[in-house]
């Protein structure tokens, strides 16, 4: 049983989502990955998020570049927070991105970190936060992770 | 029955949305208009826009700002075309919604129009000119409306 | 006899006209493929764009950059729809193009897609929606691709 | 005892905080309210979020204009979640409070919202979403308006 | 006979073609005023500005918005030097006339002034530094401008 | 004597400089090239834009970027008009070159072309539509340059 | 004797240059005004800028909105430090400018500060920071005003 | 004894903070470099600002891209001058740093120069004419410089 779920819009997006899991790993937390269009595959994606909740999954990450639908079409079927992460397009470089997951309307949130690499590392780190509220072994993972930048 | 569906994502886009149902009354074009949020009734929209081939819609206009997901997920649960007009949003001015539309990945195109009011008509005159290629009565008043427009 | 015409602005633009042409050759749609100037053979294109209709042509395809006045310019001298595709310029990316196609005055729409590449192919399949209104088989082709995307 | 600590940079910032709390509020979730900022009074800051753990804070809003260093200089004195919402600067619209605040380096991310009024909303449910993890009676809340959504 | 021609987009840009006028008033320059659309009226722009230089005229100014193709659409159709003026938007203010008019393509450039009033009045005085280099009265009248603004 | 005079504001700024001078070439118009800086050598500036008229000079070129004061400049210390070509910077990429060459207050007006390449060519081509009016030699090899583009 | 120079480039940009004064007196520092532009009287500049030394100020603070050269062309004719205050414009909202006076090229540096009103402050208060480090009075005075802010 | 402390965000930033060195060496202006997060190392930040003055430090420089609040930070910890360098990111070039540091509220000024390598010498170049304002060898170095750039 995962914590997290990690989604990418395309195969193509996965540099970037490996980032994010290379974060999960470090801090030991349990996650999954999937690549689904909010545009390509819509049935797909409301599948995948509305059964998270059951499936134990406590906050879903998407990773998204361009219109970047991913993450709030993925806030759209449920409840749980969701983090979005801008990704670079080849021209306008994810200025494009960061706007369409950030610019979310009343009552339907996106926890927006930075374009690109940064920010696929931060979804991560965030994940961490929101758990460590419940979850002492990963509080006291990115606790001690906040240690070891002091040096 | 209608031959346009116009879909506003929030009861705060009707200035916007009544501009393009003058153009589209203005050149005898049938339509319905509804609120419908790609956020925050997703599975609202993706049953209207299903069945909208079927009840003999064959284009349809969303408007919205922000992050604006409305014309693309529309675009992404029917294979007909879909026109989107970026509102502007008091911060960002459009720009944000201008990008989170016309930025869709491939397979799933939105035809993207002006911000604001000019996008709002031009959704209208843009369905005519592609509702014209069937129906010769839109057809003509088009091409009567563009006479017009030489005097 | 064609039904799409794809007009470039450049001979330079040739990388991105040919994504174009690849869609609509994958989805067997007719297609004759130029390059017109708006601003170097404004007469020419004139005349191109006047007789399109009469020789079959029922959508017209304009990519360029910068000031990007191709499909605005193919827009006013017909009455039939124009997709404008905004390519990256090499300093400002393609945020121009974006601009000067998108934000066309009320009564004259260019249906815009994405920069560069992603609109490019989107150009192709925009055409495929709006033919298939009327030609069984592109509608049938394009929601045989689309039926591809889901798995 | 307080779970959501709403921090504004400067007592102008009022009208945007006064939407956050309206919110929390909706959705019965217990708050406490200060400007400190993160500039001028970078002391106090600290003292206030080194403390905000072991008084029971569970989540931090954060809400700033143009260099908008507020939820960012939160996040680094403490390892709860950090909510930052940029707001509008007469000049600039926000766009540089949005980057200055989206765009945290790796290790230390802020959950960054959308611009101005609908960001300030979007912070109170962010937070509802976060403790609704381990708080039912905040999840149910805020599933319940989601629900209300619906209508 | 006039030396220039004033040419706006749209009856709606009466505040800015004004401006410019007042300018040559004051400089004594002859010109004409008209309202002649890009993409509403494209064969009477043609017809205007290929008959420009049989009437004397030396410098053709345009002044336009958003899309803001008719500088660029009056260089197509003549040799002589075009001014263009980016008239601000009500959304994107602007910045998208400007790149819309500088942006033009190598081989028929655009001589473009600052967006909105600045632009419109230094679009006269840009006509008057070059009729000036023929025209003795003109550029004394402008030089004496000049010494004026000394004190 | 020269009838053009380019100035760049630094020697790097010789690969577009070289562009210019490649156009007036090819229209064959007498011209100088020089590099003078706006803010290193602002003395030298002066001198060299004073005497410029009394060399014969009636056009003047400045490739600049960033700041790219240099047009502006140049403009104050004559009444001759003044081209003013954006250079790309490496990070901003050469917008912020075209907003402080276009913005120029009422009175001093610099004719601002495209950013880069294509700007530091269309400067020789407004040069020669400029020269053209008075010099029937340039006038007619322009025109025949123009008349080239057509096949 | 004064040890501040405040410039503007248009006697409009004084509701700004009032707020850079009203710090100054705030903090007692000895200054004068002045109305000086790059542009239109760059004489009266050069010969200002060269002489303030002499007459004993260390700071100079210029104002500008649009192209903005003001700062620039102040730091090409001394070495003492100047401050640049970007002030919007009525379109691009001082974007332009800021790009204008941020982007100087290597050797001339401008000490930028924020756009509009809270930069005209800041340039006082940077002034203070600069001239305390050798006026003990000053250096009190600003240590006393952020002292105030701490309450 | 050093009059300047030269500060970047991360390790990553040093071939900027480099060129900045390169300046003071060449003007024989003592420093110190330093490696300290806002972000990850507040603590530190705050303990070498404070300290810097007794020190003897006099002017100090922060690079960091991104949220850049590093320069801030270190204002908010002194009232020495502090120089803030914009460095350019992966993605958004640089725009987000130079809108972070630029946007300062008013009371806490930072001295802003351009983005990345041009703003990283000029930094240099500012804490010179700050210094040379006490220190006539400093004011003469610099003086000697600037005479240079006239050959």
């Amino acid at each position: 049983m995962s914590l997290v779920a990690v989604v990418m819009g395309s195969k193509t997006d996965e540099p970037f989502s490996k980032e994010t899991v290379q974060v999960l790993e470090q801090l030991n937390i349990s996650h999954e990955v999937s690549v689904i269009s909010a545009h390509r595959t819509p049935a797909k994606l409301q599948q995948y998020v509305e059964s998270a909740g059951e499936r134990g999954i406590q906050v879903l990450i998407g990773l998204a570049g361009g219109a970047a639908a991913l993450p709030g079409a993925m806030a759209a079927w449920t409840t749980l927070p969701i983090i979005g992460v801008p990704l670079p397009t080849s021209d306008l470089r994810g200025v494009d991105s960061l706007y369409a997951i950030a610019q979310m309307p009343p009552g339907i949130p996106v926890a927006t970190v930075a374009v690109g690499s940064w920010g696929a590392r931060n979804a991560g780190f965030l994940a961490a936060q929101i758990l460590g509220l419940q979850h002492e072994t990963i509080r006291e993972s990115y606790a001690e992770y906040r240690r070891g930048l002091q040096k």
